[in-house]
C-alpha cells in the first residue's frame, strides 16, 4: 500500500508542465494553491500550505520555484519536492501581517531571475478560481510590460489521466473510507447528534491510515438530508429517518469518498422507494461508462432514464464528477460536456435525489476502463437499516 | 452554553455594516468568503459554504443579499440568517461546472436592482485576499462605469472588538478543546503515527460538541516539531520526542485552540530549558497586555526579554495574533502594530521557540480587560512528561 506519490512522478510531471508552457508560447506558468484548493501546487511539488498560500512558477528554461508564505519555510522544506523555495509576502495568512524580521522576495525579483534572468512577458496562470485579488495585483504590478492568461486548462489536461500511483492511492482511499463507513454503522445509534456521528468517523479515517478528510464530511439526518451539499450540525438524530453518510479519506493527496443513505430502524415506504430507484439509476449509470463514450451521452441517458421513469422531479442534477486530488474536479459530466471518456479517467458516481422531506445520494468513485469501468467501492449498495 | 450567535445580533450586524458603507460614500459592500476562509460572509449571514463560494452585499439602502454557488439552495436557505439569496455562477465549485438546467442570477440583475433600483457605482470589497480573480473578473465587467475598492477595513472594525455572545463561543470553544486535549494526553502512546492522534483528538471535540476542527490540528513530533506552522504526518512518534500539540474547537463559528509541548518520557536537560523558558515567556507576554498599552510595546517587550535572557535565536515571530472566527486574525501583534490594546479584543498568545531538532509552542488565547486580561485556558501550563 503506497500513501504518497514517488519523486520521480513529481518530476516527471514537472517536465510535462514545462513542455506544455513552451508549446503554448508562454514564459512561464505560475500555480496557485491555498489550503482548501491545494491541489495544483500539491500535484507539482507535493507541498500542501496551511494558514498561508502557495505556488510554484514553471519557466519555459530551467527548474520550478516554489513560492511559501513567510512561516512556512521548515514546514516546506521538509515536504516540497522542488528544492528552490522563496518566500513572497503576499502569500501570507488572510490576516494580512506585515513580518519585519523575516527575510523575503519579490514577484519582481523571482519573475526577474527566470529563464536564465531573461525574465518572463507572457505569463499563464493556472488556479484562477483560487488566486485571490490581492495575490494577483501584485503579480500584475510585477509585470508592467506583461501579459497574463487563464491558463487552468495546462493543469486540467495533466491531472485529466491519472498514473498508476493516483490510482493506487485513490484504491487505498476508498479502502479506508469503507472501514470508516462500517464504524459508523456499527456506532451510530438515535439520539447521538450529527457531529458525534462525525468524531466516530474521523477517528476511524485517521486511525486507518488517512492524512486528512477528503471533504468535510456529512452525515445529514432527516430535512438536513435535503441539503445537495451541506453541513453536519447538533441536530438529534431520530429512529425511522433518513441519515446521509458521505466518508472520505484523503491519502497522499487523494480524496475519495464513499457516499449511501441509510435509516436508523425501518424505512418508509415512500423513502424505501426513492432509495432504492436511487441505487437503480446509480448501477444503470456506471453501466453506460466506458472509453469512447462521450460523457453528454451519459448526462442525456441518466436524465431520460430517472424522467421516463417518473422521478424527474426528484432529480436536482446529475450523474458524475471528477475525481481526484479534490473530491470534484474536472472533468465535470453535464449535457455540456462534448468530451470522450478515455482510460484511466477517474469519477466520482454521484446520484442525488430529494424530497421536501428528505434526501440521497448514492456515490462511488470509478476508473474508466476500455470495457466500462472499475469499481473502487462495491461494499454498500444495499438498503441499509440500522437496528 | 451557548453554540450559536442569537438571530438579532446578526440583524445588528447587519445595520451596523449600512452605516459604515453610508459613512464611507460606498453605494454597496460586498463581502466574500470560501470554505476555509469563511469568516466575513458568516458573520453577517451564519451561512458557511462548502465547495463552493459565498458573498454577501450590503447596499447604502434596504436590506442585505446572499450571493451563493448554484448548489447550495436547500442548505444556505435552513442556515442563512438574511432571507434575501440568490444563484451566481461564479460562486460554482473550482470544477467550474455548467450548471445548464439551474436557474441563476448575474452580478449585473444584482446590482442594478440594489438601492431601491438606483444600483451601484461606488463598490466596496471585503475579502481581497479570498475573491479569486474569476469572481473580481465579474464584479468588474458588471460594473462597466464603476469604481471597486479594497474595504477590508469595514469588517476589521466589526470584527475586532468581541461582543458578549462572541466571547461566550470562544469560553465554550476552549472548554471543549481542554477537554479533548486531556483525552490525548490520556491517550497517546509511543508507537502511533501523528496522525492517529489527531483522530483520538477529533473523535473528542465532536463528541464534546465542536462543530468542527478550530484549524487543521497539529500533532507535530520530533523534528516536525520546528515546523512554525505545519501538518501531523505518518511519522512514528517515539519515547524522549518532544510532541507539539494545537488542538482547537470552532463553536459557533469561533476558532479557539490551545497549544503545548508534551514529551513522551523524560525530557532531556537542553529540550527542558527551552520549554521551560518558553513558557516562562508566554506568562511574561500576558502579564505586559492591558487595555490601553500600545500593541507594539508588548512586541518591543518580548523580543527584548528573549534577547537579554539569551534565546534570541530561537525566536521566529511573536508573541501575539487576534483570535476569532479565524484562529489567526486581525489585528496582529508585531513592531509595526501601531494600535492601543481595547477591552474585548480577544488574542492568542502565541509563543513559538526552536531550535534545529524540535520546536514548541504554548498557545492559549485571552480577552483584553481594563486591568489585564481574562485568561481563557490555564489547564496545560507546566511540563508534560507522559510516561
Amino acid at each position: 500500500m503506497i500513501n504518497r506519490i514517488p519523486r520521480e512522478e513529481f518530476k516527471q510531471r514537472q517536465i510535462e508542465v514545462r513542455q506544455k508552457v513552451n508549446e503554448r508560447g508562454l514564459d512561464a506558468l505560475l500555480v496557485h494553491s491555498n489550503e482548501a484548493d491545494f491541489a495544483n501546487v500539491r500535484y507539482l511539488s507535493d507541498y500542501w500550505p496551511i494558514f498561508e498560500s502557495a505556488g510554484v512558477l514553471v519557466p519555459a528554461e530551467g527548474d520550478p520555484i516554489l513560492l511559501i508564505g513567510p512561516e512556512s519555510e521548515t514546514f516546506a522544506r521538509d515536504h516540497s519536492k522542488i528544492p528552490d523555495m522563496r518566500k513572497i509576502l503576499y502569500y501570507r495568512e488572510a490576516a494580512e501581517p506585515d513580518y519585519p524580521d523575516i527575510e523575503i522576495d519579490t514577484f519582481e525579483e523571482v519573475f526577474k531571475s527566470a529563464n536564465q534572468g531573461r525574465g518572463i512577458k507572457r505569463l499563464g496562470v493556472a488556479g484562477w478560481t483560487a488566486m485571490p485579488v490581492s495575490v494577483y495585483e501584485q503579480v500584475r504590478a510585477a509585470l508592467p510590460d506583461g501579459e497574463v492568461f487563464k491558463s487552468d486548462d495546462v493543469m486540467h489536461e495533466m491531472r485529466m489521466i491519472k498514473s498508476e500511483n493516483e490510482i493506487a492511492l485513490m484504491r487505498e482511499g476508498f479502502r479506508i473510507s469503507e472501514l470508516a463507513f462500517q464504524e459508523v454503522l456499527d456506532g451510530i445509534k438515535p439520539g447521538m447528534t450529527e457531529l458525534q456521528v462525525v468524531g466516530i468517523a474521523e477517528e476511524a479515517l485517521y486511525r486507518h491510515g488517512a492524512e486528512y478528510e477528503a471533504h468535510p464530511l456529512y452525515v445529514l439526518s432527516g430535512v438536513n438530508s435535503t441539503h445537495a451539499i451541506g453541513r453536519p450540525g447538533y441536530r438529534v438524530i431520530e429512529k425511522g429517518e433518513l441519515v446521509q453518510l458521505d466518508i472520505g479519506a484523503r491519502v497522499g493527496g487523494y480524496s475519495p469518498s464513499v457516499g449511501a443513505p441509510i435509516c436508523l430502524g425501518k424505512m418508509g415506504a415512500q423513502m424505501k422507494d426513492l432509495v432504492s430507484f436511487g441505487l437503480e439509476a446509480h448501477l444503470k449509470t456506471i453501466e453506460w461508462m466506458r472509453a469512447g463514450v462521450r460523457a453528454s451521452e451519459v448526462v442525456v441517458k441518466f436524465e431520460d432514464y430517472v424522467r421516463s421513469r417518473g422521478y424527474g422531479r426528484y432529480m436536482l442534477y446529475g450523474p458524475c464528477h471528477g475525481l481526484g486530488m479534490i473530491e470534484v474536479e474536472r472533468p465535470w459530466m453535464e449535457t455540456t460536456s462534448d468530451y470522450l471518456l478515455q482510460e484511466n479517467m477517474t469519477f466520482q458516481v454521484d446520484t442525488f435525489f430529494y424530497r421536501p422531506e428528505y434526501g440521497l445520494r448514492w456515490e462511488i468513485g470509478v476508473r474508466i476502463t476500455e470495457s466500462g469501468v472499475e469499481e473502487f467501492s462495491t461494499r454498500f449498495r444495499h438498503i441499509m437499516e440500522i437496528e
